[in-house]
């Protein structure tokens, strides 16, 4: 069926970065403890909700100082400890082939009996997971740059014109689905070449973006249209992070009015509480969130057919953002929480479009662009 | 913020197809009906299982032709047949527009309160998604013609030149992720341009997809990958439909060796049980599945690692499987479920990495296309 060609050397996976000098040093500290007939033992930063905190400076959600000491002469630390190396040294093999997997390919990668016992490396992917994020913390390198990735998720189009693992891309003219964001956005796999956008608009939902793009918003508000597929991976996140950095384009989000949207607005806005350490990476601080608002079922004179009713868990959601440290100081977003629970109902971006399907597009979101008093910060 | 341009056409919409006649043919018929004083009605293809066969020559899962009628001076039938027109009408009004919408955005559009009451025309999504499905068989046209779209999913990767929405794109060059195919993938939105694969090779995921890309596989042996992200959508399977029928592509199916996997390979062969009247312009009945297989635990010599115990559910399911009758008369399969129940475990593609990164798709995959006695029909 297939006649084999010459292989050409790979031309998608990262270049070799920082993270594989910071590996290096990992083992030779580990072989130096041993050398010395000292414990050997790695430190990895504590990640737990004790550990993390809000900077009024930078506004990230960030790890705190605290750390832990994971012991090879520990009973109840040595299989972790040997994880933590294992794990390492298959994300160095990676990197030196130039190649990258999932966190799925890495388990099946480490798994294996030790020799002359029935005991496995890893029982399962539930072990090498944390693993993974031991390890980004304990030599402070992201995920990507360990030449491991996620699924992709998400899409954009606009006026910005990109290489992607060396394929130079027109993101204005990529088809009805939009350029695909890759799980790896690192500079080293994607370069931007032009961009004549004036700012990004992301939305939540690809249903919604597709309205966006049929009715070509882009083009008519020289801007870039992205959408995350819901909670925008991290592909996704580094990239809109990277594009407001580096191309000095204001990030616009439009989700929806519930509970649900109000996360994912602080999650690009300030970074997961998970994964605090990546937020100096892929957090936004400058994102301003335009809707949907609670305020706009009056201010739009929506009909009720656009109301969806809270049930006890958006409650109980609602309240517990309304206490984030980097919402509870704001009186617009008290206002906005408060008046999601009087109104007693959510909407949908989508629910614009029960009006009339120009609704949204036409009317509604560049009111909201043009109007500085309706963006919550 | 922004500045509007003078608006242009939207390029990105299907164009006038067939549907547009047969909706009016539809509305006519019950507005004839009306003035000559009989109870108006349409006429539905029953969409039940007991309403569906394998053909065995079409080699589709087909619907019957039992059909019930809508009748409007019915109590019990009334309120659908209103919404039956409601959804058919808004459909017509997206036609003439040249615009889509998703089956949410259907929904909202056609909510509305019926003037001097309180009744609504739909009091939830669940109610209008069916009626999208009984408006498909009774005018007898896919959802896409009727310009509705679904979520997109999948990506694909190869020497294929395409026009999507009026930009030519190569899918040799697009980047880490591929070329991202749409929810709609009628010929009056996406034309095949040039082509020098002589093979599709499908995958489930779009982490294993990945693996392939990154080494190259679609340039080394002439061909194009594609993944759907699990279940293929609509959008996927009509685009491997297209390329199998128009371009005389060979389609090798890559799945898990699990009976979800068995079940991917059904729908894109033989086409849904639930939306039988679609396999006609969806199924693949000259696909063939290439792995993973349950003798390939032997066959490549696997280390226990790769082993996922079977549960209930998978041995109800597998055996559900067996008995369908596109599988009922074939002893190869018969032959392959029965192994897999003997082995009493799963295994994914990605455990075929536990040997190594390259095996999967330098050793693995190129033995199975080479082999056709390993294909499955």
């Amino acid at each position: 069926m297939t006649n084999k060609k010459p292989k050409r050397a790979s031309s998608r996976a990262p270049k070799n970065g920082k993270a594989s000098p910071k590996l290096e040093d990992l083992a030779r500290a580990v072989v130096a403890m041993a050398a010395r007939e000292k414990d050997p033992s790695i430190e990895i930063p504590t990640r737990s909700l004790s550990n993390v905190a809000y900077n009024e400076k930078t506004r990230h959600v960030e790890m705190g100082a605290n750390k832990q000491s994971r012991n090879f002469f520990n009973y109840g630390q040595a299989k972790r400890f040997m994880q933590t190396l294992l794990v390492g040294s298959k994300c160095k093999e990676l990197i030196d082939m130039g190649k990258t997997a999932s966190i799925r390919q890495i388990y099946y990668l480490a798994k294996h009996t030790i020799k002359g016992t029935k005991e496995k490396t890893f029982d399962d992917q539930s072990e090498s997971d944390p693993i993974i994020e031991d390890l980004e913390v304990a030599i402070n390198a992201l995920r990507e740059e360990l030449h491991l990735f996620a699924s992709n998720r998400g899409n954009l189009a606009g006026p910005i014109t990109l290489v992607d693992a060396g394929s130079t891309l027109d993101c204005a003219a990529m088809g009805s689905a939009g350029y695909a964001v890759p799980s790896i956005c690192e500079p080293d796999v994607i370069q931007f070449k032009k961009c004549k956008a004036k700012f990004i608009l992301h939305v939540e939902k690809d249903t919604v973006w597709r309205r966006f793009h049929e009715d070509r918003f882009w083009e008519q508000h020289d801007c870039i249209i992205s959408h995350g597929g819901g909670q925008p991976a991290r592909g996704m996140r580094r990239l809109l992070r990277r594009m407001h950095e580096e191309l000095k384009l204001p990030v616009f989000v439009l989700l929806d009015n519930d509970p649900w949207g109000y996360y994912i607005y602080s999650v690009i806005k300030h970074g997961s509480i998970n994964l605090a350490f990546e937020s100096r990476r892929m957090a936004i601080p400058d994102a301003k969130f335009i809707g949907v608002s609670s305020f706009d079922y009056e201010r739009c004179d929506m009909s009720d057919d656009v109301k969806i009713e809270l049930d006890a868990s958006d409650i109980k959601r609602a309240k517990q953002i309304a206490n984030y440290p980097w919402f509870a100081g704001k009186r617009p977003w008290q206002r906005e929480i408060k008046k999601m629970l009087t109104n007693g109902f959510k909407m949908e971006v989508e629910a614009m479009i029960s009006k009339d399907l120009s609704y949204l597009t036409e009317e509604y979101t560049p009111m909201k662009l043009n109007d500085k008093k309706q963006w919550l910060d």
